[in-house]
């Protein structure tokens, strides 16, 4: 079965059309041939299947497939019938009325039941699943069908192949290199007093030494790569409301990671004084108390730490001359509900991470990402002298959204850096350490940032993760100073005492 | 009236303890002379005003004022009575059950209608507030009792003496100094371009101008003070669950200001695709569905930046050759939910500090006190040329519970910095920029950590606001670096350009 798209509507009219009848049935056929067929492929586009005059209005029965979706029809017919129908005879056309909206959708299998705004009985049934829609006019015109299909499509799509793994694809190896460690790096960071677990979950409290090495690591990406290429640094807001995802495209499918905010209802200390009163007297935090006066979430904290850069340029006209624009944020940190159990430091709910943006005109961003990779490429081998690959994956703002494949933009994607970890074994999965994406028109699209010249904005981003960065290091090369690059140690100077303890 | 205690209640016994009259008698007159007065000045201590034999218990009516309080001495009598009467008679005392509690607190006035936990009602009469309390034996054992004395007493105060002002003593002040500017920095700053508005409340993103005064800001304090007195850099967790705000003491004020962290309910993409679902469809945000899919709050955003460093030493006892402890963090975000409308970078609900934390013996913890504020001193007159001034106020670890006054610890206590603010005119108001606190042994003991020696452990912490920074600094300066001092400016260097929009 194909694609289906079948609409009942009544146009409601100020008067009985009945004196209008020939007039309306030549435009039904003229429309046939013109703003029915508009832009689809010869032989496609929608059609009136049927259609008859009532006392208020004129009901119209319209099907269609993929292109001049009878939703889009009965809108575009509105305009020419208003005229006919006021120009010749005196009447007004009120509105739409949809009386029965179907969705079929070709499929091999049922999706499940979904609860979907606006779809009120969903059916898999003859290779197809058939959507029952429960939308009036402004869920039309706001191209609401549409978006439920292509929610739709992304469901059967997922089903279909779900199951397969990420896009992968290498693009450069290191040569191998002896490891000078094989244990897991965080027991035995722990052991030497570098870390402590913090008292929320998935959270470290660094002590001087892995300290110094998140600062170095700043500090050879700063002088090797940021201040060279120009990149100046900004700060990055940490509390993110959902306009800015909303924005960024993160509001489809992040939630299940996010660490939501709530402000207090009001700021009153006698509105929190039962609070306060329960705590002295009991010495345990009232929670369900502190519920009900918290308001709803506003957001969440940081995620993916470049969306709310974008407000800073959100709504702007950019003259020519300003790009390419090159940023850095390393101004606090980014939070992530990871799936279960107790980690190392290579998968944390609270981590640390430089994040670089560019933006311009496509030619730029590319070639901002590949200096990028030749900066990176130099520190990962003249300066931590890592074992190490990068591999063309499902860009990350794809992934955020919770989609697969690779983008469809050409030179679009995200490049993954990843690390051997030895204690993992000669067949053990590599650690993702960094990633440099370009992104396209995405974001510049969504904040709406434009182009004195009216050029096409792209943009893209690579995280630092400095974390990652210090897992894959010890992991190779252990936490005695003594093994490590002699170009490292140029930077990082003498390891510092940390507090010891009896 | 006096403070009054006033409980009755019953010792259950496992059988009729009216054989044992005569030694009950006994021990009850012996207890007035012993155990119901020890440690009270003479005359004091707590009465048993009658008894009685019951069928399977004894009951007691118990008076006292401040000292060996009514609930203490009935726990306190339990020992000794049970010894009696399981070696002589055999019986045994199985536990206290109390029939009715009162605790009547001399106040001049009613404080109000409050909920408090396990009290069951409240009146004011005749000079005293009157609480009756609804307790068992373990709340006798766990204080409560003594915890909502504490509380009353407090709000009897803060309505006595609430409506004046905080403790506020001169310490020093710096020559008048002629101003460079007399705007308000803030509009300023947006006009130019340095800053603009983030998409949350009183949230801003910086651009490269104000972002390299925050790390010039930085980098001084780290070369003039933090490097040459020894500090080292650690990382503080930056999401606080509650128990790190009850071993804080955040627990007993905090609420009106946090910004609230919950998590997801579950981190299964099934359990959130209909939100996930709303969204694609009708690119609305569904908050209620959310709020019904996140967990409790589990704590908030990083409110006061030290309390968290604390878990690092949670627990441990430290060798006496360790101290002082000196270190830093400047890892990441505080977010505090500030009053209303709209304000300059002087107050925002997001803020970026550098904390500055000690701990050693009393006299280690107040030379480190002393060596910051020399090395401020310097900073501040001849790098910032700022006009500014030093006074002895209230405890921020005290405000931030709610209290007003200043601490009774003899040398504790928070030593605020404030710069005036031109543009307020030259009776306005000066800002408090940052400060130096000496805490005693209240973080050490919250946390239990202690000393190898034995010896008392004490505190300190500093807090670099770098809004506030910005603020005094620019409001006395101006944008112009034209303007700005020259030792400033060495370490400065040009200021960058920022973006700039049609």
């Amino acid at each position: 079965m194909d694609l289906e798209f079948k609409l009942k509507g009544t146009f409601r009219t100020s008067a009985d059309p009945a004196d209008a009848k020939e007039t309306i049935e030549q435009l039904f056929e003229e429309a046939g041939e013109t703003i029915l067929t508009k832009g689809a492929p010869a032989g496609q586009g929608a059609q009136i299947r049927s259609w008859n005059l009532k006392e208020n209005g004129v009901e119209v029965e319209i099907v269609s497939g993929r292109y001049v979706r009878a939703h889009d029809a009965i809108i575009r017919l509105r305009k020419p019938l208003a005229g006919k129908l006021g120009k010749e005879f005196h009447i007004g056309v009120r509105g739409v009325d949809v009386d029965h909206f179907t969705i079929s959708v070709p499929a091999e299998q049922s999706v499940g039941n979904l609860k979907i705004p606006h779809v009120s009985s969903m059916e898999f049934k003859d290779g197809a699943i058939t959507l029952e829609l429960d939308v009036g006019e402004s869920e039309l015109e706001n191209r609401v069908p549409d978006r439920i299909l292509t929610l739709m499509e992304d469901k059967i799509n997922e089903k279909l192949y779900g199951g397969k793994t990420e896009h992968w694809n290498l693009l450069w190896e290191s040569e191998k290199k002896e490891p000078k460690f094989t244990q897991d790096p965080t027991p035995e960071m722990v052991k030497q007093g570098w870390i402590k677990r913090g008292a929320s979950r998935g959270q470290w409290i660094h002590g001087p030494q892995s300290t110094k090495l998140f600062r170095t690591f700043e500090k050879i990406v700063y002088d090797e790569l940021l201040e060279p290429l120009g990149y100046k640094e900004m700060i990055f807001p940490k509390l993110i409301p959902w306009e800015v995802w909303q924005k960024s495209g993160h509001a489809k499918g992040v939630y299940p990671e996010i660490y939501y905010v709530c402000p207090p209802k009001t700021r009153d200390p006698k509105f929190w004084e039962e609070v306060s009163d329960h705590y002295k007297v009991t010495h345990e935090v009232p929670v369900e108390l502190i519920k009900s006066k918290i308001g709803d979430p506003i957001g969440g904290m940081c995620y993916a730490q470049c969306p709310p850069f974008w407000m800073f340029l959100q709504g702007e006209t950019i003259p020519t001359t300003e790009f390419p624009i090159t940023v850095f944020d390393r101004s606090g940190t980014s939070h992530r509900y990871e799936s279960g159990g107790i980690h190392g430091m290579e998968r944390v709910d609270e981590f640390h991470r430089i994040e670089i943006v560019w933006l311009g005109p496509k030619d730029d961003v590319l070639d901002c990402a590949r200096e990028l990779h030749e900066r990176y490429m130099h520190i990962f081998n003249d300066i931590l002298d890592l074992e190490w690959r990068k591999a063309w994956v499902t860009p990350w703002f794809m992934a955020q959204e919770g989609l697969t494949g690779i983008s469809e933009q050409g030179e679009t994607g995200t490049t993954d850096y990843e690390a051997s970890l030895p204690y993992r074994g000669e067949d053990g999965e590599w650690l993702e350490f960094q990633n440099v994406s370009v992104n396209g028109t995405k974001y510049p699209s969504g904040f709406n940032v434009k182009c004195q010249s009216g050029e096409e904005l792209w943009s893209g981003c690579s995280g630092v993760g400095l974390e990652r960065w210090t897992s894959a290091f010890l992991a190779q090369k252990g936490l005695d100073p003594e093994n490590w690059p002699d170009e490292f140690i140029k930077r990082f100077g003498e390891l510092p005492e940390g507090i010891r303890f009896l």
